[in-house]
Formats: structure tokens, sequence, C-alpha cells
């Protein structure tokens, strides 16, 4: 188990979705941050179920309390603990399934590797845990704002419905005026539909977020093993449901050629060396270039359908799984601040380790 | 920078494209392992340039040294040291880019966060260090085999040329029979005439890797942050030229409804738990389930090609840069044992870390 | 900011003084263990304050809430999180101190490093903390008492008052019979009038604490940075107070020759090697040798005293700091079960490290 | 096994005493650093063995090569590779204790662990691994002097023999001047003739060493877990036959009233807060707080004696061992290069970790 990320800016979550509570410890935020709650708190209603009737109808106030690390209003360079407390807990919609393997859930490998499980609403790997995240990216968020950095993610397809058009074309404020966070306003009434449809036949289906960070300067990102994209991919990767990432030109990236691909570099009329396309996603060598850093992120149908399903119970004989308690029809909605707070994580932890990537050249008086 | 990967098996990698050597420090390694050399020579002699006119002609032997950890043929449990000098450095081939930023390298990303760069070859950016990589992976895929996992990679595409079929279909041992290591044979002579037309038109392509891990058992990879197709995305997106990463089903994944994609359970004959088809690509809540673990890695095009492209220099001042050098059209094919040791890296840190998952019943007196 | 130690049973602990509440996260504590909530509350009780007169007269029932982690009473290998309300704050008895820096308290280095303090009680730098590492080291306590081991702690002298005896001559058991926790009652006698005289002339006094592990089996302990002895250090050190530390023959031993010092081996009766003498403390070359592990620690006297002192204010004027709040005279006493909770904290880690110092053999086919 | 140490300022050494070579890996050195090799080598030297007739006549010239990360005199932020040759092996004069167990060596313990061991002059386990530390230790110094920061040790007891004066009334460049690095000349003499009196008996003696660090800023050190002395605790315990460690009044401290021990605050002339006295040794609630820092270690008399132990062998069987080989009769002299090295691994460590501990009020629009 390691439910912790981050070198400078470290996170620790815990809790179960059925549990007393959930919550997260930061430890490395900087001191004298404004610790913003109602904007923690807004992350977290962009999160929170029961948002439409496209997404589960557990109720969750999703508030949550701040335990330490905060004083007058700063925070204090200690540990920052976040807790929420779980309330809407129907443990026995779970009853069914405390001997049973719903497929495609971590059901069956949490029991073979730890030797039980907390099976309520899949316990550790239910995606409530994202929660604790959110609340931990958006303290990352605010300090992100402060170099100028913005992290924006939106839904650019749910099943096999995309949204053909580029980020630059879009105007991505647009995201939020609508359930399903896709930009384009026609399209998301149309995605809303098709979700709908799904829900309705007891399916779930799949979908893509894009995510957009402008503002970021050049040199964030360590090589060799934590690239920037490296530690964005490992980020998305860790959410629940998330199949792929690509960032840049991404799988489309391995067709071209290098004559096509390759981004030329120019000097814009402030100085500032700028490349005239961005094939690379903001990032080359696994270091920013100041470019925006944009990224995709493939989500699979949830597993939970309101569908009977072969299975076998935990004596390996066969069962049959129905669908029962409250879930997603489509994860991408809700998926989109997770993503962002992913994103913030990796931006801030690259962001404090790039302070020490050359010497102090003023107070070695070199400069 | 950060060129350390792993939890319990720990690699530190360093070394230039141009200075003295490259090189790798193994430290975690358990001792008792009988280290093949010849193996792991044999891995290097996969990944080394000049393997065919559709690689690199730069001439580098990447005979390694054991500097440490390996005493009568067995691992000590000590960090093990390989050291692989450098010998074809012909570093005036790069004096002309001493000032000059190569389009989609590393070269301006590099000068900006450190203040300066080895220019030569790309320096610490280049793919050089993955002969590093390389080497440290052979000594995992040895602790592997140990356990019956073998880690197995093999171009399924090169620019737009696909090949359709699934890995189950395709005979892997065949992989190795030709320079492009396409399992297919026919297929891999057509993507070898589309490598070397495009090398004679000064070009590069991009390309796909897929990988298949057979043998490994229920219970590897640590949830929440290090998900096992977390890390695997990680250790893939840190090799150079990687725009993209997915398992499974990946981001077709997305487009398919919940009933489409679920995998359901099933007791096969021997009685163990499986499941029927395998969208999860062998992980579940980021932990193996006993299925074969099944990954895709995009490649973008190699940056250097022989065409005049348009830059600027470290003074901001515009400048063409024309290819020079010696380096690949295509790389896939020698990223193949480089996904491979990756993978295998990845594999070992959570063999090793599952050991402590649960306590020891044993000891502890309950079993 | 640190709060986070350990490899592969991590602790994040959080919290502040006289904030809401103090707690733990520990990420990666094997599954299956008998999570025993009372014996946790001993240790807590232990370690509470107002437990006779030389004690603070602050008031916390120091009662725990477990968060996550545990299901039917057993560990689930999912992070722990153990949540301490902080109840009795008299924050107005440090209304004083927001301005004043307290000498040899962390209020100047705090202020300084973070730009602000909480400074309620010392807020994070308070020995407050410590109740959580007490409480994530008695589920390590717990775990290691699966493997035969148990972790003593003592009071070895308070002032000036020493125990002359070796811990082998000492009946260990009796130290929990008296509240100064020293193992000779006529000692113990002695030293609660000592300490009691002190907290009347509103002084304090150092002290230190001894600890003693049995049931070590050879071979626990990293080396070359991370040996046995140099994380008992760092574990016992990181206690606030803490001065210096020695195991085995320790400073004395700097006097002695080698043919005095070194430890002769035999095998014993039961076919068992053994050393005649443990100079050695149990641990050589970082490793443990299968003897009596055996460190002592030393504790200067606690900051706060009822005397005025000089000192200076935030804006660097000249103050006058007078004693207030509820403080111990002397710490050791209290110090003996946060001593016994790094302690089997360092050893817990220190046995899960074990478990991959080898090759798997049987696995492997080997034995 | 772990041979990794710091957070930012990361080492990895590896080599057995009388393999290939030893070595180091720096990653995490920040770029800019003019990188000075002779003043590495000259650290190297006051470690290096067959300084005088006290120390071990073993032949190294201990020279290293720079294989990686600098380039045109500077560091590049890419991993630092120092390498070292073993030259002056006399591996046959080991043959002999193959099978036996050396008292007080890690001999037993690590053929326990592990399962073997490279026996020649103690594989992995002999301080010759120190050179490693020290060459890296040396590079930590560079960036440290660019701060003003010096680390300073001497010898200051050599068995029972102790200097009696304070760090502040002696001159401690004299330390340098005689063989047994003591800063009082005539205790040095008298020192001198005391280990070359041990070494004529075939015996060994014990010693400590002081070690100040003056010029360290207000702020450096990383509660809770991470204080300053903590890390220097543990790093200094780390050493090869260190058996104790204290900071500031040390053990000493123990024995003193709150009262006598506390350092009062005060402004200076320059309108610098500090403290009368120095009882904290230069930490203060784990960070720096402006003083001189100051601290001691204990080490243990050399293991190996040229006088017959009785010990066991492999198989448990009674044997003499027989004193054979190049030893130091007394290690404190070469052990003060190794002891400021490590501090400087320490203090740079922390020097880059407290640059992130307030929020960039600067770039923020703050001040």
């Amino acid at each position: 188990m390691s439910s912790t990320y981050g070198t400078l800016f470290k996170i620790s979550t815990f809790g179960e979705s059925h549990g007393p509570a959930i919550g997260v410890v930061i430890d490395g935020c900087p001191a004298g941050l404004t610790f913003d709650t109602d904007f923690i708190q807004h992350d977290l209603d962009r999160r929170k179920p029961g948002q439409s009737r496209i997404t589960t109808q557990r109720r969750e106030a999703d508030e949550f309390e701040v335990l330490s690390g905060v004083f007058d209003g700063k925070t204090q360079g200690t540990p920052i603990a976040l807790l929420i407390r779980n309330t809407d807990q129907r443990s026995k919609d779970y009853g069914h399934i405390a001997e049973q393997f719903r497929p495609s859930h971590a059901d069956y490998t949490y029991q073979t590797k730890y030797g039980s499980r907390d099976y309520r609403g899949g316990g550790r790997s239910s995606a409530r845990e994202t929660a604790a995240r959110v609340a931990a990216g958006a303290v990352a968020k605010l300090l992100l704002a402060q170099q100028g950095v913005q992290v924006q993610a939106y839904v650019s397809q749910v099943g096999t419905m995309k949204l053909e058009k580029a980020y630059a074309d879009l105007n991505l404020a647009l995201a939020e005026e609508n359930p399903v966070r896709c930009p384009d306003p026609e399209m998301a009434e149309r995605m809303f539909q098709y979700i709908d449809e799904t829900r309705k036949q007891g399916d779930s289906i799949g979908g893509i977020v894009d995510c957009v960070v402008t503002g970021v300067p050049v040199g964030w990102g360590e090589p060799v093993f934590d690239k920037l994209h490296a530690e964005l991919g490992k980020a998305m990767l860790s959410i629940n449901a998330v199949k792929g990432f690509e960032y840049g030109s991404g799988f489309a990236g391995a067709g071209l050629y290098g004559s096509q691909h390759n981004d030329e570099f120019y000097t814009d009329e402030q100085g500032r060396v700028r490349t005239k396309t961005n094939q690379s996603g903001g990032i080359q060598g696994g270091i920013s270039n100041g470019e925006d850093i944009y990224f995709r992120t493939a989500f699979k149908p949830v597993a939970t359908i309101m569908q009977d399903q072969d299975s076998v119970d935990i004596h390996g004989q066969p069962v049959t799984v129905s669908g029962k308690g409250r879930h997603d029809p489509c994860v991408v909605p809700r998926a989109v601040p997770i993503v962002e707070a992913m994103a913030a994580l990796v931006l801030v932890d690259m962001y404090l380790r790039n302070k020490v990537s050359q010497i102090d050249r003023q107070e070695a008086g070199i400069l």
C-alpha cells in the first residue's frame, strides 16, 4: 500500500468509502499561504456526488475540517490535515457483495493481496478516496495561482462521442456551465443525453478528460525518471478507472514524420523563446518549455452496472452479481476536478523541486 | 534532477552521451542471485547502436564492467555498480549546436533550467542513458525469471503502419528474428522498408511498442498512488521520445459500455480464478490479477532529422539548424529492450514490496 | 517540515498543541494484524499528562479514534488514521508569548524559518505531537510482539542522580510500578523527591532513559546509511529535548582498548552463535546480532521554568519571559513510552525491510 | 541494504574494500557550481591510509575520476559520478577469515542477513566505503562554502586522554598540523605516543571527534522527524565504529537544571538575535538558530587487533582468530574528514530543503 504522493509537497490520503471518514495530510506546504477554505470547498463541490441525474445519487456534503497546519488564516509550514466525515454510508447496500467478486472491480485483487477487504462500497479502492486528493489539490492550486499557473480540465469525449475541436478553439470557461463539463454547449447537451440513456439502460460508459495548464514557466520537471510528463502520467493513471494517458501529440504523434512533428523555435515580440507548434505539449526532455501543457486521460466505463454478470465468490464458486447501490453511469464529469487536482499536485511539487536546480548565484556572489 | 527510480529495488543512473562513461548503481537487489553477465550483455546488445542500417551508425561496444556487489558469481545484497565506457564519441559533430537549440530536443529546457548544458549529443538528455537502464533491467529480469515472470515487448506500429493482430495471435518469439522487432515477419519486412525510405529522405518516423508480461501472480502493485499501471506508465513515459501509454483496453476502452468492458470472473479447471476477457490488461485496482499484463507505449519521431529547420540560438537570435551526427530514423526497434527493462524494474520493485503486504502468519503462529 | 518517518512502515503525524486535534496516518502496516485498541490506549495513558504531581497538570484524556484501515478488528493493509482531539487547550495561557521568544524553545527558529508560528503551547514544536508517535508505536509493538520482540525503556538518571546498575541486574517490570518509571524502587523514590523539589523551586531537570529490546533475530538493520543504530539514533534525537544517544558501550567505549571492547563469539548449548559480552549493544555493522539491543538517550531539562528569564521579542527588543502554563519539571518519566514507541517504529521498519534481503530461495527452486 | 542518503542532495555509494573500485553518485547537486577537483582530492588525502605510522599501512592513492555531471568545470545539475579504483588490495591477507567470524566485526551479521559475504577486508562493511562519502562530502563543502558555512572537526579524545578545553578556546586550524588532528599541539603529541604505544602492543583504542560548523544561518533543519541534530546524529552513527552522538550540552545536559541550561536571547550590536550561551549547540527545535553548531561523536576501538581472540567459524565451531592485515590502531585521526563529510552532506541537504519553507513572497507579489 502506498497512499503517499510527492517529493516536497507530500500528501498522504486515508479512509475507506464506508468508514468513519476520509482525509489527507499535506506535509511540505510552504508557510505563508493564505488558506482559502471557500476555494477548497468549491473544488470538493465540483467532485461531490449528487450534482445531477447523471451522477451517483449518494449524498455527501463533503465538508472538510482543518485539523492542523493553519493559523491566523495562513499555512504554517507544518502538516495540514484535512478531514471529511462520511455521512451517507448505506453499508447495507453492500452486504450482498461481502463474498462476491464484482467484475472489473478491485475486490478479487485486494482480497488476495491483503487476505481480507473492507467490501463496503469497495472500501479503500473506492473513488471516494479522490475527495481527499481534490482537497489537497485545491491547496496546490492556491500555491500555483500565486505563480500565475492555472489548471483547467474538461470532458472531450463520452463513449464514442468526440469533441473534435482543439482546446485553443474552445472557451474552456464554459466547461463549468453544464453538468457534463464539456466546454462546447451543444456537444455537452448531446453528451448529457448519451450518458442519461446509458444510465436508463443500467449500463455505464467511458470517456476522455483533456487538461490544459497555462502559465508554467520554463524549467519545471526533473529528468531522468521524474520527467514532468512521467509524473503527470503516473498521477493520472493513479486515478480510479484510468486506462491511458498521452500528452502533446500523444498516440497520434507515433504516426508522424519528424519533419511534421518537430516544434520549431522562434523569438516572439517580447523576446521570449517560443515554439511555432506545440506537438511537445509544453514539455521537452521532461521539462516545461513555457508553452501550454496539454494532456489527455482515458477513463473506462464504470465497472458497476445495473445488470446481472457472471462471477465467482471468495470460495471460487460461480455466482451472479447483480447491480445495486448508487453509481455514476459515466465518471468523466466528476473526474474533471480530480484530474485538475492531481495535475496541480504534480506541478506544485515540480515548482518546489525546481527551486534547487541551480546554485544560489546571488547569495554566492556570482551575480 | 532525479536519476533515481524504485522503492526497494532502487537504481541510480549517471552519465552523459559524450562524457567518459555511463552507468548505474542498483541498491536493494536481494542477495543470492546468480549474476548472469552474458544475459545482461545480450540485452545491452539488443539496444546498442549499429545493429542494422535502420539504426544509428554510432559504434559503441556497450560492454559493461561490474564494479561492486557481486562476489563468487552471486549478488551480495550490496549495491551493484555497472559501468559502460563511452568509446565512439565524435564530439566534434556537435560543436555546431553548442549555441543552438535543436527543435523538439531538450537543449532549450536544459539550458534554461540549469543555466548551462553539456551540448555534446544532448548530454544527459540523450537516449544513451537508457543503456544503463537496460543493464539494470536485465538484473531485474533475472530476479523475475526465478518467479516465472517473462517480459516481452515488440514493435506493433511504425508511422501509420499498424500490426492489426492481437498479441495472443502472434508468435512473439519471432520479434527478435528481424531488425524491426515486429513478430509478424511480413509486416516486419514492410516496416523495415518504410523506415529505410524515411532514412533516405533524411526524415524520422514514430511508432508504438507493445509489451506483454506473463507469469505475474495475483497481488503485485501498491494502491493508491503506486498502482501497478501507474508505475508502468511513469516508467514508460520516462523513456526518451515517449508520448503516450495505455494498458488493457486503453484509449479504446473509453468508447465502450461497461457491459462490453467488464471482465467476468470464472474458475478454471485448475481451480484458479480467471477472467473471461482481459480488458483490464491484467491489473485491477492497481494490483495484478494473474492474467497477462499488457500495455502499449507510443514514441514520437526522433527529433534529429537530416533537414534544415528554423530555430533560435542561446541569445534568442534566429538560426538554421542543419541535421548532422548519427541518428536513428525510428527508435522503436531499439526501444523494445528499453521498454522491457523499465517494465522489469517496475515489476521487481512491486514483487519485493508485495512481500510485506500481509503479516507473517506462519511466524506469527496463526497458520 | 518533514513529519514523515519510515521506509515501509511509514507514519505521518500532524497537529499542533492547541489546535483542534493531533493524529497520525500509518501507511504500510501489513494486513491481518489484530488491532488491539486497549493496548494502544494503554500506551497513550502511559504518556498522557496529569499522571502524578511530578508531571504537567494539563488534563488530556488522549482517547483516540480509528478513522480508517481497520475492519472487523483487523488491519487491512490500507492506511490507518488515528485521531486524538485536543480537549484542555488553555490557549489564553499563551497570549503573553505571542510576541516573545522563550529561551531554549523553538519559538525563534520557527518564527524565522516559517515567517510565523502558532505560538499557543509551542504549536507544532510541542511535545504534544509525541502522543501521535506513541499511538503509531503501539501498533508497531503489536507487530513486533508477533515476532517475539519486546521493547522496554526505563529511567536510569534524573539530573545527577544515576542508577548505577546494569539493566541485566534489574527487574525491568518494576519500572511501571512507580511514577518515575525507574525499575529500582528505592532509587525511584529518591528520584521522585528530587523532581518534586525541582518543581517546587520552579525549575526543571534533565535525565536519561535506557532502552532494552529483546527477541530481535539476527539480520535487522540496513547498512550502509540506515544502520540499525543510526536509525535508532535519529529516532531518539527526533524526540523533543533529546541531546544525546549512545548504544552498547557508547561514549565509555571510546576509552577502551580493542582487547577489552571486542565481543568474542561462542556457540551456546542450543547451537546458537552468541557473544560473551555485549559491548556491541546487539548491533554489529548496523545489523542486529541476536543479542539484546541496548541504548541510552539523554534529555535536557524542560525549557519552560517558573522563573523570569531575559529574552527578546519578535522585534528584537529585550523582554522578560516569565514562566506560566502547565509543564513537566522533568520529562523522562513520560518520555519512557515515547522512547519505546520510536524504537518500535524503527524496528518494525527494519523487520519489514529485512524480508527482501535475500532471494526467495524456496520459490526460486534453490532449496 | 540502503546505500543512499539525502532528500535533495542525494548520494549513493557503492563498492567493496577489495573489489575493483568504490565510488559515489550524487543526484541533486545544483548546476553552476565550480567543481574544484583539487579541493576534493585534498579531502580524500586527509582520509587516505598510510599518512603516518599510526594509520594503516595500506597504500591507496585514492585518486578519483569524474565520470559524469561536470562540463566546462561546472556542475550541470546532472548526476555526478566519482570513481576511485582500488589498487592495493592484498586479498590474500584475508583468505584465513573466509570462514571465520572476527569478533566485533560485521562478518557474522552480514553472513546471516545475506547468506554470504565478500570476506576480503570486510567487503562492503569496510570503512573503505567512507572514501566515497568524503568525495561527496567535499562537493557538499564547496556548496556550503558559497553560503559562508565552514565545517571543522578535530580529535578531542583518544582512549581516556581528553582535551579538556572548549572549542572556542582552541585554534582549530592547528588540528591539521599534526597526524592526530588534535588542535592542541602538546596534547596531540601525547595522543600520538598513546596511539603508537597501543599499536606496538598489537591493540587498538577508541576516541572522540568534535565538530564545529560556523556560518549556518537561522532556519536549516526540518522538524519533526528530520530535525537537524537528528539527521546529524544518524549521519555520524552511520560511520563505521561510531557508538554515540551528542550535541550542545549533550549527555552532561541531563544533569543540569533548566535555569542553568537555558540559552537566554539578546540582540547584539548588529541587531542580530543571539544567545548568551550555547547549550543548544546551535539548534533549537531541530532548526539552526544562527549560533555555532557543535556536536561530538564517539568511536570504539578498531575491532581488528594483532592478538589471538576466541570466535566461531561459519559452521559454529570454535576457532582462534589471529590478527593479520594492515589496520589503524585508532580511527579518530582519519575519521576527522569523514565526520566533516557527513556533516556537510546533512547541512547541504538542509540548506536546499530550507529553500522551500516559505512561499515565494516576491514572486507572489506579497513583498
